[in-house]
């Protein structure tokens, strides 16, 4: 059964554009704050998962996202969180936004576990996720 | 020919996150800004393309982005968009964002042209994109 | 007895800037929210605040804030609010940002009252704060 | 003389809220940018400011702004940004905003030097600014 997270977000006036609506980055914004709440959810909050495993952090590789209905400034929305998938050093990340009950938003992440690069510390390179922290998501 | 608008941008230390790369929401609101740079290059700048059609917006229904590489702090980053198809009421935009000539990042928006929902007036409707706003956008 | 609102905010990655400590116009959106926190707070949400006064909103007309200790990506802080003094169209409000129970952000902001111009419909006009708005902040 | 700095920014759709008017944290982001922007122009851009003098970076200790007149979607504003003073290890920009050619946003900015404090290198503390970036600002 996958691990999933939720997060309950007031539609701020500062979220909104002229349109009265949701400012498209904004979404990305609050998806990668729940992606992070996954993770402190199986008890690896992001600051202890970066010093813990040394890592630089989890950027985002490759992202899709389905605008179904604006969300409007007022509204109280709902995003729903899981690991869709790990491999060798990434994973895949689908989050739903829910306004009112409805979907509002479906997105998809993939995200890199990427460290320092050993051969030139001001890049960084990819790594091995941790069997231990792949296993925090698979509960039996 | 299809129309390519460019936009350079520096990275700022407020675009960046703690591992000193461009935070990936920012990359979005840039796209949002070339969309709008797109317009204005073929003589419409978004304000009067509000105004002259009598629209709410062109919100995102659709996006994709491949990050190729990371941007970091200081870097000069050239934004090229163009429109890649208009169908009745949506089009398709395409941004390809360089960094010291090499592909960073590949993006690509579906937007629609809505109104006011004259049926409901505080929900937005799509409308079909006038033919002289396509027309601009193909030279001869 | 002044009303006071209380919002506690997770500092997310995406809040921090390269050396790790919250992006300063962050608690400038933070205090924006918190503002129409507090009229929440007695029972006007900003939505209907806007919908029942048909006003336009409540720009600032000025601002101060000390930032007396950085905040850090995983640090939970709370922000406590309250209105200082109502003028005739304008009015005062007090924040303060604790981090680990101790000041971090100290903040004043006024802010006015506006609708639309009557004379120029594109421009904004300060006008009277009704007394029932300003009732709602003094209970005893 | 002070040596001044000068920025052009376009308002843009995502710059603005609800009412279609620049939302105030994002002066602050500019201000900000503006700042580093008076450091490239005497010829120390913030990367290499960093890099060379080894400190973390130049974080706000107050800032005081006030908001003339609104700037709405799709105008073009200026910003002109000085250093009003230096002190051992802070300093106070000075900031004015035009739009259309009438003073806008008028803000102040105290700022410290700081880098890694030796004592604990999760924390920071304020170093004396170098004699040498100082005269960089004092033209003869």
């Amino acid at each position: 059964m996958a691990v999933v997270s939720r997060r309950q977000i007031l539609v701020e006036w500062g979220h909104c554009d002229p349109a009265g609506i949701v400012f498209n980055p904004r979404f990305f914004e609050w998806f990668d704050a729940c992606t992070a709440g996954l993770f402190a959810h199986v008890g690896l909050p992001k600051p202890q998962l970066i010093k813990t495993y040394g890592i630089v952090g989890i950027p985002l590789v490759e992202s899709q996202a389905k605008f179904i209905r604006p969300s409007k400034f007022g509204d109280e929305v709902t995003i729903e969180s899981m690991i869709a998938s790990f491999k060798r050093s990434s994973f895949d990340v689908e989050h739903k936004l829910f306004n009112a009950g409805t979907l509002a938003v479906e997105a998809s992440e993939t995200r890199v576990w990427v460290g320092r690069d050993p051969d030139d510390p001001t890049k960084i390179k990819s790594q091995n996720i941790p069997q231990e922290v792949i296993a925090l998501f698979h509960g039996n």
